[in-house]
């Protein structure tokens, strides 16, 4: 392992120009007018894992984006790694939030800069270059691995559930290893062992054929903005708990043991609030911040839309209005079921003198596993060799919905080993990467992949 | 009068194809984009007034946009009429809804569709080519004739009450005429007697420094798309009525003469409800739809923004989030007042866990008139006249500040004289003006000058 660490030490400069490039291709999947650069950012990927040295790399045709799969089986008798990852991006807007353009990667205080630098471009590239390192340093990897990079993560991997289903053969493995979660803080590396679940929604309110003057006809119609933030508002009550009936049905109560763990972890609530920039935090009676983000379900409002919103005034009562809404999942609830009492409860608080209209968008399961099997644990021991120090056990806020579809349709355990930090803006403006975790994170994946080969 | 009428009838097509010229110069107010067409269409104003015989024209320069005056003072001894118009338009977005482009004045059964037919320019044209025929006829206005049309009514007419003000010895007249109106109903003319006011605002709530990931924030930080719908759900009851503390303390109450008056109108709620297709009508409880419009303050959301509002789905918390409100005012709200009221209403409302910015944008107080002056009974003359049949007497949900500054500033009585109706979509896509109506609005403005004169 000195060599394959000599060999990343050495090649630190070049990765951060590897990465630069293949961060410049604006792969934004939720966009169409993106769509040929999402198919250059799987060929991209896929030639990056053709010269780091894995046998066989194909671009796999779904109705949506390419998968891109590799497979070095060069181990025999050893475990194999399916590893997962996606090389699609978040849209950049309000892109005049950026300090710098979102594809154009620049470096500042020894991070990097770009949309996708931490979530996820950046964290797939630090498997690829730990697969270089091991070939370059020895010629051949400790272990079996299989790679499968796709192109739709942040549009609700629309292709991925039966790709899987029907490449149970092709990815058949032992453990699966993700690396598309932030670390608990920065210096305190994590193993997250959990992750929220998700359903997002879109609401159109239609009150009348067209805008109409809101001097000629206001009082007599209902305003679909009004009756819009009239029904968002009946969806969480004032102590930030939401309303619709049975949703809370499923949701697995916090046991004490977890909470008190929870407590020791180093979180200064104060910092986190002023990092934030946010007068107050404010969520759930009754839970901490980080009971908040990691084990409570949330109702979000992801945008609004409605009438005139440019500069200046318009007295015009808009015909329609729209509301992106999401919630975040926990275990066990089922974001199918989840859909279900939203709509019914939607259905019951919208005026009848509106039309509203529900569209389900994407929605994925909650997950959560046991922290003491052996590949967590193996993967402990390479992120302190990679860092310096043992890592935390956390859960995370965000959503993998494909870490439960392993779960159910391969029957395999995932390890999630992110070297993201969680103010690092993913979906944000200023998404970062810190180019000292992304080197340690190159390290401390390639320790993985020896220390695997050991179990 | 019979040569007048006769010219007006032979000029017909001839006024249509100016008018189209006049409705091509996209005036609009609200953008500062257009600030160059603003000046084009005062410009154009000025120049029509003078070729329709209007001895003294001029542009005279404001703060913002420039009024186009015009006199014509050769009946000594004889009444003035001060005539009030726009010629600036709203904006046209959503420009996609417009059956023909806003800007391309299109006749299509027996209606000329672009933005500004109606609200005003088409209004401020009948007028000018009435003086046109009565200077043909006759060589000479029966009366005296003062021109005021502004270029910043849609942006609640900034620089009008300094203007006036300041030149009250040059606006001295008998009488102000204002064609900015829909009259009651297809084949039913009209005349205003009272009308709303109006006050404006921009609320603007940040949550935090960026936008952050729905999933690792959610739950942690108050959102403010979804405090903006707490916020305004508070401003109505379920019963439409409006929830700030001291509102409806100065509301002039209808008289039961009134309301009885207003009954016999011929109003079809269950066409007017088709028309604007609505699922059902809605408004404050007590009070008919004519009263709800006429006669009782609403608050209106104008406009909502906040977060992701593209094709898709964006996990996003939004940093902060954007309404347009508004409220109607009726006799004898002020417009100042309920600003005072509403924003210590929206501060008491207002969680701490945002911050919450209110901006004042324009008002204007309501108006009202006894309808048997004689102003007011020659008016209806003339729309006998011009129309065939006798106008009746109603209110306008819509505001002309002006028509308050007229009487406060100069002491005199305004006459309502509009020729639109109700569906014409002013503010709205697809507005538009029936020609029949803009060619006896022209013989009926030619009537009101001659009934008048004889006063």
């Amino acid at each position: 392992m000195n060599q394959v660490v000599d060999f990343i030490n050495v090649n630190r400069d070049r990765y951060i120009d590897e990465l630069k490039q293949y961060l410049a291709i604006p792969s934004v999947s939720a966009l169409p007018q993106h769509a040929p650069d999402v198919r250059r950012a799987a060929e991209w990927t896929a030639e990056s894992l053709r010269k780091a040295g894995i046998q066989h790399v194909e671009l796999i045709e779904t109705p949506g984006n390419p998968m891109v799969y590799g497979e070095w089986l060069g181990a025999p008798g050893k475990p194999t790694i399916l590893f997962y990852g996606h090389y699609d991006v978040q849209p950049v807007d309000p892109v005049d939030q950026w300090t710098s353009p979102p594809f154009e990667a620049t470096v500042r205080d020894g991070e990097i800069y770009a949309r996708g630098s931490a979530d996820d471009k950046g964290q797939v590239f630090m498997h690829i270059k730990a697969v270089e390192a091991c070939m370059a340093a020895g010629g051949a990897l400790p272990l079996n691995i299989k790679f499968l990079i796709e192109g739709e993560e942040e549009v609700g991997s629309a292709h991925l559930d039966d790709f899987v289903r029907s490449h149970k053969d092709k990815l058949a493995a032992d453990v699966v290893v993700i690396s598309d979660s932030p670390m608990f803080d920065r210096g305190i590396p994590s193993i997250c062992y959990g992750l929220r679940g998700l359903a997002y929604f879109q609401i159109d309110v239609r009150g009348t054929k067209t805008d109409l003057h809101s001097g000629s006809f206001g009082g007599a119609v209902a305003n679909p903005g009004f009756v819009l933030a009239q029904i968002l508002a009946q969806m969480k009550d004032r102590s930030g708990r939401i309303k619709i009936p049975g949703f809370y049905d499923a949701v697995r109560e916090l046991s004490e043991a977890e909470r008190a763990e929870w407590r020791k972890l180093p979180f200064n609530e104060t910092k986190y609030r002023k990092d934030l920039g946010a007068p107050r935090l404010f969520g759930e009676t009754g839970y901490s911040t980080l009971e908040r983000v990691w084990a409570r379900p949330t109702f979000e409002v992801n945008g609004l839309l409605a009438g005139f919103t440019g500069e200046g005034a318009k007295t015009v009562l808009p015909a329609t209005s729209m509301a992106k809404v999401s919630m975040r999942l926990v275990p066990d609830q089922d974001p199918d079921k989840i859909a279900e009492l939203f709509e019914a409860y939607l259905k019951k608080v919208a005026p009848k003198t509106v039309e509203v209209k529900l569209t389900r968008m994407h929605g994925g399961k909650p997950w959560m596993t046991e922290f003491d099997n052996k590949y967590v644990r193996a993967a402990g021991r390479a992120i302190e060799l990679g860092f310096g120090k043992p890592p935390v056990f956390n859960r995370e806020g965000g959503s993998i919905p494909v870490v439960s579809t392993f779960q159910t349709e391969l029957g395999l355990p995932s390890v999630l080993f992110g070297v993201g930090l969680p103010d690092e803006n993913a979906h944000a403006p200023d998404e970062r990467l810190d180019l000292g975790n992304f080197h340690n994170g190159i390290i401390a994946s390639a320790y993985l992949y020896d220390e695997i080969s050991k179990l």
